[in-house]
């Protein structure tokens, strides 16, 4: 009541900050992975005094790095703590010798995602020089409808998760099928149709409560090799998977 | 002055609550992905009621999970802005062809590592089931003179951080010729000697400008493999790594 009012933008306030810090970082994208104070003042929507100051902070905590005068990334220091994340890295370090057996057989592109809400995030991605042109980006975001390890974590996810995209679905009953059938064989094959012509075959990946915590997948050109031994040699490398990050688990809570 | 006073623990300043949301961020280690609020606040040396306001904060943001009741980790959206850091995922998606081809070569360890400060930081690693068993952990820091990555990163580091290495080196005359040597022969062999019956054989990748960025290593069992043709290999790959990353920097600037 009796200090002057600090403009709402300008305030030190402690949530405020915390927020403000985290829009700063979600300014970066695949596109744009350097920014100048400007780029994150403007995508940040925080003004060029507040984006200044807190920029400084991050870099001095090593969140953000300066390559060079007035530019900003996000710095290897966050990657280093974000590298903890057991549905990042974690099942990652699991999966990643099955996922390079599945690679020497296809040379194609192995998938490993997990859920995050409606969503599909890579976690990791093998690809060969010569693999089939599709756009994976690990780190990245896919629909759960339109991907082969979307539909075997869209199978596995709670109830409001599927309602809500059956509710969206060009044709609601197809997919209903196609959840089941995933549920009942541990296994799907995924053809996302033109301009793609590739499949997508995909398998869950569970924790020792059997909960489904991701999936992995192979996506070929369509046509190209046994479509059962392909099945075959995913669904084994995802159990494969299951029962290394069950050992890793349990070798932790010792 | 007429407000009561605020004890400095509990103070909702900026500066301060930007540094605690870090400092519980740091808490986590490749050891403990996984926290409850008591070793939370132990770890960061944060009174508990902080502890539980910032990391309740932090969870909204994703930057934490709650994998079960009153447990805590590294959320996979902290993972995702991460993923952006050029030095991490940046330099590895450049290199990752070119460690396969390797990989597939050898089928032992395949290293990739950028240098923070006086430290190798592992940003990628491919392994076989079969390979010999070092532990190498992608987000883990290793020395700059105890390995292969480390030595090429050591031979392109500042003056100053060369300088501190060189006075706690056992044999600095030795330490020096190695350095040199890298810088001329743009390859490594290095043997940490017993018990680690292993060889590194590294190179450096560079920037567009010829910068050092980041080290390439495949790590062997000592006496396996042809050694000039292991060096010929990861020089070679080294090299497509650096050709590769600069085409990519170039594209991100158009």
């Amino acid at each position: 009541l009796y200090a002057d009012p600090v403009p709402e933008s300008e305030q030190p306030n402690g949530d405020a900050v915390l927020d403000r810090a985290f829009a700063l970082l979600r300014a970066f994208s695949a596109e744009r992975t350097e920014l100048n104070l400007t780029e994150l003042s403007r995508r940040s929507e925080l003004p060029l005094s507040t984006t200044r100051r807190l920029a400084g902070q991050l870099v001095a905590l090593g969140a953000l790095e300066r390559p060079a005068a007035r530019r900003y990334t996000v710095g290897v220091r966050l990657w280093e703590i974000a590298s903890l994340a057991p549905r990042g890295l974690g099942v990652r370090a699991a999966a990643l010798p099955f996922m390079e057996d599945l690679y020497e057989v296809t040379h194609q592109h192995v998938l490993l995602a997990v859920r995050e809400h409606d969503e599909a995030v890579l976690v990791e991605r093998l690809s060969g020089h010569q693999a089939v042109d599709v756009l994976y980006r690990i780190g990245g975001r896919m629909p759960l409808v339109t991907t082969g390890v979307g539909l075997v974590l869209l199978a596995h996810a709670p109830q409001e998760i599927a309602d809500a995209a059956l509710v969206t679905a060009s044709d609601p009953a197809a997919l209903r099928r196609t959840l089941a059938d995933i549920r009942r064989d541990e296994v799907t094959s995924f053809r996302p149709g033109p301009p793609w012509p590739v499949v997508s075959v995909a398998a869950p990946v569970r924790d020792r409560s059997g909960a489904v915590v991701a999936a992995l997948s192979i996506v070929v050109p369509d046509g190209r090799g046994n479509p059962q031994a392909l099945s075959t040699a995913v669904r084994a490398a995802a159990r494969g998977i299951s029962r290394s990050a069950r050992e890793v688990a349990a070798h932790r809570q010792n």
